[in-house]
């Protein structure tokens, strides 16, 4: 299992008029999440891009439980349950804010997309086999 | 059942460096879907938290299946498929392109907040009874 | 003088917790005023750029007078004062809300850069001769 | 003089169709660095808002040098070069990338608001008494 921790700051541009933080910027929360724990497989997201794969999202869950507010400190645990087998990457996810109080949890599924036949593919090999060790 | 269709373009700001719109920004256009769809009832969204109504959201479901581009006409197609009972108000999403191309559908689920306690309530009467014509 | 003048509406998702549409926003709202004042010109700015013209933002001003609210319904006015010369073109803005107050007015100029050298470069013929008929 | 320098890094969501972070992000960027050198000051932005006083932009400007791409360590430095005696707050800043050019340069005013009154009012002297150690 890949766990991986990443925190930030909820930002002023990033509240509604309820004062909270936007329900939409949770997408980009995880996609930080996702960058984050992509690294420790000693690539970038950007790596990944310029090796010829492209990774769109298939789908989005998210539950909301309790609202950010401004300048809330997030930690964001981005995990990888299994290793990939076909052409698609699965990331869980869980928003805490500074007391530890659970905020939301979700999911986002990525699809493998070879960028020269801008067609899916299977996750590459050098992709897995980063993983593998987190697997054993 | 109440459908509501709205348009709308993907702004510059919007695309990511794939070219697509980003899919963080389909909880957007979600949202402006579904004030349209409230604006059909004889009030606002703006007017639903004037009374004393907040509508937070509980959860949120994307499967995309296409992406958009930038300039694409987005028209989103907001569905209420039945009145409400309890204290949560389920709008159903689909967004196609200009070609009539389905790009992705999705559903999100509000929560009735009473602004004065800050707890979940009803869904009020006046907004069921706005609602009961479009499920005769 | 090419005047232009387009209406969006403010999102709940552009708000922050002021209440006010985030001092940002405007930033992709005078993007919106460009790209129509362009189509008036019997191109888009997607045309633009596929014709091989990026026009990147080298200057952005802004002076706020009045804050814009939730579901406001905004007058984007955007004005070309002269024909281009050189590599620089020049947009004019003022934003009014439904009453006809002014929010703000501002400006922004984007550099003409060729795609393929990735160098600025002058505003192309096609463009200054679209534009030549709102100069007599 | 109070510098601050805070870092953080282009999110994916924040880039363009030309693979630039878009050019309207610095304004959140420039707050997320005025909240950092408020920060300093011994209290928070969030403490201000709590106090009474909002702090609504009144101007902001950019210019453009270059730009930053995805996945790039942005340092945005924030400099406030003399103290305040009315109702107005300037912040100077500049953004540079990892590799220490400089991307832009701009400036945002700021007006002090009573929150009760909902008028402009003058600094408050807790808010000046805290930014007087920087200008002996």
């Amino acid at each position: 299992m890949l766990v991986s921790k990443t925190k930030l700051r909820v930002r002023y541009g990033e509240t509604d008029q309820m004062g909270y933080a936007y329900y939409g910027i949770y997408a980009q929360y995880y996609e930080v999440g996702r960058v984050e724990a992509i690294r420790q497989l000693g690539f970038s997201y950007k790596d990944v891009e310029e090796r010829g794969i492209l990774l769109p999202v298939s789908e989005l869950k998210i539950n909301y439980k309790k609202p950010a507010y401004y300048d809330d400190e997030i930690t964001i645990t981005t995990t990888i349950k299994e290793n990939f087998t076909g052409v698609r990457i699965t990331f869980i996810y869980e928003c805490h804010n500074q007391k530890g109080e659970l905020l939301n949890d979700g999911l986002v599924t990525l699809v493998c997309v070879d960028k020269t036949t801008n067609r899916p593919c299977k996750v590459p090999i050098w992709f897995t086999n980063a993983l593998a060790p987190f697997f054993v």
